[in-house]
């Protein structure tokens, strides 16, 4: 069975409190056993999330906007080399079982947005996207919480809730 | 020289007034000899606008998530098959000069800032998407209006300005 | 109804003499009144192609793989533009009614074989391909033609042919 | 540092014996500590491929052009979902350090000529694809072998030379 995926949407630039944030998000992925999936790039938080993943022995997956991998951070296990740049976005949320989005700006809206459209739940870690996404916070599919622990807790209960819809109803996977 | 390209991003589902404002605004696109470029299906809001600019005379441009022209409007002249999903919808902001985004949901809200990201000039229709946008607000990137007319009014003088900047400095353009 | 699109698949690189010859196919295109799909750079027989339907009056629309129209033809009525490098190609060949393959290397190959994957009628012209699209060729799905001249006998009866099944079977469409 | 990877591109049918090749190829590549990265779907040559990799302790991506896991091989570590049809073949072969190709029709025709206009190193297992292909046999960029383990020789020794050629010039790498 495949490994759950946890896609960590960043900005590329960020404070020094984002930084360390993403590094140990990055880290009690890997501790779960949860494969890592971000934007690859060798920059502050995307960088972060890979190398606290690494350090702590898990497997980090890149889907990067470039064609080479020459801005790939080293901590990646695979670059995905997409050389499409911002549609790589919907790639990444796509791929992901939960999506995780730390404080950005535009990109990282548009990867909230595309994620919630494709119908995927997503965690603000630390942040909020204002009212114009409301309706899937009362849908329960868009969720703040304000520590990497509260990620993690936050993943292993839904991902409790839906082994036991499987057992009650098997044809519910996929 | 290439016309002017629109981009008109609306959600799927639309009550009748955004519909009939989208027609609205398709004519007034084609009748400045401008292009409509939208995502090109044959639903509500979509069509609205194509039929509009059609109507008017214009050329209408769709960028189809699809592989057949199957789901396309009969207002379009030129169906761009893209098999892409949402990946599209950067296609749609890369494409267009100026985008305009009619109230939508999460769809329209990846390609706000999708098109913010791309550096692209956006004008909210008669909503406003929040204040995790306000950075852009506060440069001049991101405007509200509240109807068609005031779209074309916003465009011209936009126009205008490149065109005076152009002329000061030629070598700003591209 | 929407207009016949030619995609017209060329290499960035060629001799005077297909150059001359793809000119000629564009203004022949446009002179039919279908609308010319290419990938819109302006470079050698991208370029040759839209000028020649341009001078003829036609519509030209380019996919281009780049994020701005810095390098566009200006012989373009629409760029569209994708930042999507080489995946560009899928999205010329599904938004053409018709592939017209002039002789190219590696990028034009690879439109051929995604064209004929996709269900499109090829048309080389004043080349070929080689065994590996053999069977492709007995099927009629890839034919090769010596002249601008033939490219539109070929499509026009192609045209002809599927006016007449539509005519016999009206649900025969899409 | 990351592992190699291998994409191994193959046709969605094939012949038992292809299958069987696929299948040994996918373990030799395991062992070899590689990465196998092929297309993902749970059918005959990818699954095969997939499976003798899984077998034999390996890590296996697959770069599925579907929106969904639904057709996904079991023995995937990684599906990375793209939603993009054909398109996916670009990100198949960039993200890949070579690229094999099994005998298959359009949609691996197509890979061979994207890898090769990537500038990716191609070996044709088992098969060929025609003189349109033969400059780049006469550069050493396209090379036929006839057995899983000769795949596996031409890529040690390629990386055996890169290897050397780092030791002399260390900027050229990437």
């Amino acid at each position: 069975m495949r490994k759950t995926v946890i896609g960590v949407m960043v900005g590329s630039k960020a404070k020094p409190a984002v930084l360390q944030c993403a590094h140990e998000l990055g880290a009690l992925i890997a501790r779960q056993d949860w494969i890592l999936l971000n934007g690859g790039r060798n920059n502050g938080v995307m960088a972060a999330s890979s190398r606290g993943a690494r350090e702590a022995g898990g497997l980090v997956i890149g889907i990067l906007p470039d064609k080479t991998p020459a801005r790939a951070s080293p901590d990646l296990d695979v670059a995905i080399l997409t050389d499409m740049g911002d549609a790589r976005n919907v790639i990444n949320v796509l791929s992901s079982d939960f999506v995780v989005a730390c404080p950005g700006r535009m990109g990282t809206l548009s990867e909230v947005a595309l994620a919630l459209n494709a119908g995927k739940l997503v965690i603000l870690l630390g942040w909020d996207v204002g009212p114009a996404f409301l309706p899937n916070k009362r849908k329960g599919r868009l969720v703040r919480v304000d520590s990497p622990e509260a990620v993690i807790d936050f993943i292993s209960k839904s991902l409790a809730e839906q082994a036991t819809l499987r057992d009650i109803v098997p044809a519910a996977r996929d």
